[in-house]
């Protein structure tokens, strides 16, 4: 629980929660002619005859944006652009914090694809990556694709990339707890949309494929004109058991990953999974099942996206120290090789995993040096 | 001078001049909840429940964005939007030095006005102004006003009213030194760009008439179909001086502004000029005549762009405090009367102008809060 009273008084006191600040002072005609003209016209010149000057010499090599339409805010839906911005700014507040990242939050009105990808293509000189957040799907892959091929810099979409690589190191940690063999973990990942897609893109990289794919009309099936090309495609690579609800095919399910709604696994439900289940009830702010009911059901590990319980399967673990790597480095693509690689990275800073500990806490020390330094170690392997 | 490779260093120490500041630190989960979620997300709800409060919750009720294309860098041409960052990104330093104002650079890519107009649209929810920068007339012109129109944010564009301003401050005092009536003044404008047509523009409004305006090709003439739409409807208005070229023209004249090109205006023709003549010659870093070249001919009072001389004529008398009132008194829009008044208020920064003080010096104490005075009063006179 939060104080709201306190928490508009955080975000009012200085107009938001950001603010900019510049490197030097301009107190004499010396400082303004280093600062502004006519220093900055030879800055001009030196870009203009050699443009990789650009990012040295401005803050576009440095400054990430953060880009919500607010089509799709975790646990709150469409609520639009403007609505977008206290989470957009919040999350700048965190690379800050978190990783001395410095990104800007910008909330973009609601036109078409073509628009979307317009206008953060217009822009794009002035910035060093992007960061995508809170946008509907399927929407937002075809916006992520585009930007990806058409942009010299890295494009992030949180909801997908950091879901997907805390969800693979949480999982990688509690097959350990539980003594089963990663890859042959029996998986339903139930909810398909922004998040569900990119984890069971990762799992599937990661060499799973016992997975079953369960959206709000039920089980993924190829048959079914339904769902969008993002989902179907997916089935290419997996095995899915049978049936054509999440309670047809929760049977002897290892393990159960919520990207969904509240309340829609029920104790009886997890009764039925195999032995030692794992549960990732991640829907936000109340999960799929109470951590308390799915451990009285016989579950073994839990995790939720909330702070109020163990195992915390929150996005923070992943987004500061990854754009940290991608600045530090120069990569321009987060691919599946790197997704995977922060994952384990991530995994490995938990020395003995235990029920109640499959990820690092978001205030462990170490994890985003871990993150950056793997994104590091990735780029020079390439 | 400068020393350039102090200019460089400055710049890149800290990949460019600006940074992002958290207004708190996020120590504990109790920092984070307020800081993201789920304190954010109470946010999101008061925004989407009631739009105004977006300005007060997130920093876009105080970002303004400083937007160029890099057509048209003072003194350097089209160098495209990359080079121009270094001159935005030092505006955006100085707005926060001089003023406390937040400002961003954005530089776009050079697309049609559409494309323009539509980038700037799209992500305006960002922001509480737009600053448009070394952007190509005739084409600024077009995007200032479709702008202006369609957003329900203050639109400026520096090169256009902050120039016209601090010409028209300047020109009041230089009135005073030479002891002649103000709106009488017979005056040549010598380059009719951005800057040229806003200038135009502020003296009309302020009551001149005797104004004779010149571009490369000539004295403009409502005959002549090369000169643009914006150029021609200020014809209407004024009652130029019959010729075809500034030489042509230069005779009796009591004021030279130029905002055109180096050594343009020779001794010979200042001689020509009526007796103690003005000249403003503003070209960067060149100006169209040497200020003891023009005194040495006879002008009573000679003002430039640059600090090198008495009587800089440099806009950043104006924006920073003039964007600062907007700020603070929720001001839509730049019209011709609030630029008349702020011009009004730096000249009356001057109590007893002389030759070499008609305008306040840039680090003078009180222009800032001059300016944003007088945009306060405007605000309150309406």
């Amino acid at each position: 629980m939060v104080d709201i009273n306190r928490v508009i008084d955080l975000h009012t006191k200085e107009t938001g929660v950001l603010s900019i600040k510049p490197s030097f002072d301009v107190k004499n005609r010396t400082d303004l002619g280093e600062a502004y003209t006519p220093g900055v016209a030879e800055l001009s010149k030196m870009i203009h005859a050699d443009p990789s000057q650009k990012a040295k010499l401005t803050m576009s090599g440095k400054l990430v944006a953060i880009i919500s339409d607010g089509s799709a805010v975790l646990g709150l839906g469409n609520v639009g652009p403007g609505a977008s911005l206290p989470i957009i700014e919040g999350k700048a507040l965190l690379y800050k914090n978190f990783a001395g990242v410095d990104a800007i939050p910008l909330a973009f009105n609601q036109g078409s694809i073509d628009e979307f990808v317009a206008t953060v293509k217009n822009m794009a000189p002035s910035f060093a990556g992007i960061h995508l957040e809170d946008i509907a799907a399927p929407r937002v892959f075809e916006i992520e694709k585009r930007l990806a091929a058409e942009l010299d810099i890295p494009v992030y979409h949180d909801d997908q990339t950091g879901t997907a690589i805390v969800v693979l190191a949480g999982l990688i940690n509690a097959a350990k707890v539980v003594a089963k063999p990663l890859t042959d973990l029996k998986i339903v990942i139930n909810g398909v949309g922004a998040a569900g897609v990119a984890t069971a893109k990762i799992l599937i990289a990661a060499g799973f494929k016992n997975l079953t794919l369960v959206d709000i009309d039920g089980v993924i099936h190829p048959d079914d004109t339904q769902y969008n090309p993002y989902q179907l495609e997916l089935l290419n690579a997996i095995t899915p058991t049978a049936g054509a609800t999440l309670d047809d095919i929760i049977d002897g399910q290892d393990v159960f990953i919520g990207l969904s709604d509240a309340n829609v696994l029920s104790g009886a439900q997890v009764q039925r999974m195999a032995d030692k289940a794992i549960i990732m009830a991640l829907a936000n702010p109340v999960p799929e099942i109470l951590p308390e009911e799915a451990l009285a059901a016989g579950a073994c590990v839990v995790a939720t996206g909330s702070s109020q319980w163990a195992n915390q399967v929150n996005n923070i673990l992943a987004f500061p120290g990854l754009f940290k790597g991608l600045l530090a480095s120069g990569l321009k693509a987060v691919d599946m090789h790197l997704q995977i690689k922060v994952a384990q990275a991530l995994a490995d800073l938990i020395t003995t995993p235990d029920a109640e500990n499959i990820v690092p806490g978001v205030f462990q020390p170490g994890v985003v040096d871990a993150v950056t330094a793997a994104v590091i170690s990735y780029s020079q392997e390439k």
